[in-house]
């Protein structure tokens, strides 16, 4: 039976407990829908705020169905799940969204190249490898360095590696080869802007899309967002034309993040989740229905909420602590006395460069919005990326 | 030690598990602030939706001695507390925010008449009463109906009775007195517009206060908030500064309600409450920070947060349930289906005129955002007063 039919309060089980099934947790709580958690351990950061836990490895597959049956519907945190798992908890009758088909393509890149092409969505050009000397003979025909990504299991800069030539090809080869990754090779654009678009789909294809984010990533960790991005109009439509579809293309259901390079005048995709993402966090009080709210709504396949921006600017800033030392909770007064900063902490034990947190600003531009959210991260003990780069000596 | 000096995360124990107390759990989230609870039962609205529950009556001493024991600073979801339990709790070295002196005075409203006389701060003319013959005096002198008040346990409409004559009086004080309930009587003023002030007051006497806020009432129960209240700005400022007043009159910390009548051009106060209250819900939503966040704050002795509107106009309508058979989670699809409409159920099972929920709408005007407001009141089955009214051939 569809959940949005059940007339008690409607059960969400989301598999995985970090930050983003917390913040699904807070915004369950005025919908009373009942968000149930399958946990890797009782203290992660989700799990501390939830009723309804469950603590096993999300891979375990007797784990995974008792799980899914008390659940009106499943949902995901993050993609290290076994998406053939995911196809037997369908055919045994669980309501998966995404779907098993939808987590399997979010999972492999390669898959992805071979869905952007047959519906020809631009993207960098790149291909799967099978040798070192595809690697060699791509970067000997396009130029070096090339990009070098593992198929699957990368995320935040993980499972990305620049790679300058044919020697440092055959050497990631046989790392690759030790420990059983599928890669792919992608030449290098140059990069003018990072960008993303959220957006939320329900079942029958009813999609409300965010507005277009900068991104601000340093050694491919996002640091900061800038709504609405400060684009031409006509790249703003291009990306939403693109984000709706590949929507389309891995038929998501829930929120799906896509994240893009603007690169010689062109809006290319670079990676996807079909998920909750980093990418939206703006839209946690900073637009009129958080992307988690909207999550929650499109799998419970009921209306989803408006997206418009609550202030002319929106910023936020991720909180990566900047040691092991780093004392939230004297932090969090020095925070909030910056005006007008809504500060949102995960419940993580600091570790150097560990994301434990995020602040959001509502300015009247971007320039106000951003010195204040930049001043809330460094009361909190985080990195600001800025000054990283000063010490350097590179160019912010 | 004070809570806000620690450096784990604080824990904030809340007497009382109601709605308030629910969409506090909530508001501690993004904080990294741990609720704990003193629920009456585990099913209350807060308990379905919090990690950290106690089931106990909140006037049983040894458990809630038990329960201040594990929290770095208590605060209250409801006053029916017992005020010498808290000094003594206070006595054993507890932090409560409010004081138990200040909740001593919210429970009564003999107490408050006296410190209203005391710091010449405007109310109906009233006075404690000792026998009915005393009522009768009252309403002889200044005019029949006379309003009486029971001074401890009352709300929502409970305790109030409009006495129309000598012999109702001498029927009420029997009553009364077979209750063992003490009574003030109070002049019946002719009401304007009956509105609401909410502020945040820190221990130090740091103070944000909120918009001031038109209440709509019907038999004692609130149905609508509409924010800015419509209301001449000489007015405005009159309750701005009442409630300022009231707050260190009473000495609050964390949230205080001064809801008061437009009367012949002057503001009075009527009642008073130091904690969240409903004529402050639009605040969830519609504020930069939630009622529900500035309490948590103030009571931890951190910075407050902006109480700026998100919109030109909030409208929150409570929804009461009409029948026991409201079907809220079908009702819900249809209620989010009205653009821009924020919707906060409390968990709990529908009984005629029992308050369920509430939804909160953003507009340019206060006409457009109660129309929408009350759409989505109607699709979840809630009491529409005007259409009660409209059938009772009364004029709204």
């Amino acid at each position: 039976m569809p959940a949005a039919t059940v007339s008690r309060a409607p059960r969400v089980g989301i598999v995985g407990a970090g930050q983003l099934a917390r913040m699904t947790v807070q915004a369950a709580i005025p919908l009373a829908v009942q968000v149930r958690l399958l946990a890797a351990s009782a203290n992660d950061s989700a799990a501390q705020v939830c009723r309804h836990v469950a603590v096993a490895p999300p891979t375990d597959f007797p784990s995974l169905a008792a799980f899914a049956a008390g659940c009106d519907v499943l949902t995901f945190d993050h993609e290290l799940v076994d998406a053939r798992q995911l196809r037997d908890l369908e055919r045994a009758g669980h309501v998966l969204r995404p779907t098993a088909e939808t987590m399997a393509i979010a999972q492999n890149k390669a898959r992805q190249l071979a869905l952007w092409r047959r519906h020809a969505l631009p993207h960098p050009e790149k291909q799967s490898v099978s040798s070192a000397e595809e690697i060699v003979a791509f970067g000997d025909e396009r130029g070096w360095p090339v990009i070098v990504k593992a198929a699957q299991g990368g995320y935040d800069g993980r499972g990305v590696w620049v790679v300058p030539d044919a020697r440092a090809a055959a050497e990631l080869w046989l790392q690759a080869l030790d420990r059983g990754l599928t890669l792919l090779v992608e030449h290098r654009m140059p990069i003018e802007r990072e960008i993303a678009v959220v957006l939320a789909r329900r079942p029958g294809g009813e999609i409300a899309v965010y507005p277009v984010v900068e991104t601000v990533q340093r050694d491919g960790i996002c640091h900061e967002l800038r709504v609405p991005a400060p684009l031409d109009p006509a790249l703003v439509a291009e990306a939403e034309r693109i984000a709706r579809a590949v929507a389309e293309a891995v038929k998501v259901v829930g929120i799906l993040a896509v994240e893009m390079f603007v690169s010689e005048g062109r809006v290319l995709i670079n990676e996807i989740a079909t998920r909750p993402h980093n990418s939206g966090h703006f839209s946690l009080g900073g637009a009129l229905t958080s992307q988690f709210e909207n999550h929650l709504r499109a799998v419970l396949d009921w209306p989803l909420g408006r997206t418009d921006l609550l202030a002319p600017a929106v910023v936020t800033r991720n909180v990566l602590a900047s040691s092991a030392e780093t004392d939230l909770h004297t932090g969090i007064a020095a925070a909030l006395a910056v005006p007008g900063v809504m500060v949102h902490l995960y419940g993580k034990q600091p570790r150097p460069g560990r994301k434990i947190g995020h602040v959001t600003a509502l300015g009247d531009d971007l320039a106000d919005a951003r010195e204040r959210a930049t001043r809330a991260v460094e009361a909190l003990g985080g990195i600001v990326w800025e000054r990283t780069a000063e010490r350097e000596g590179a160019h912010p």
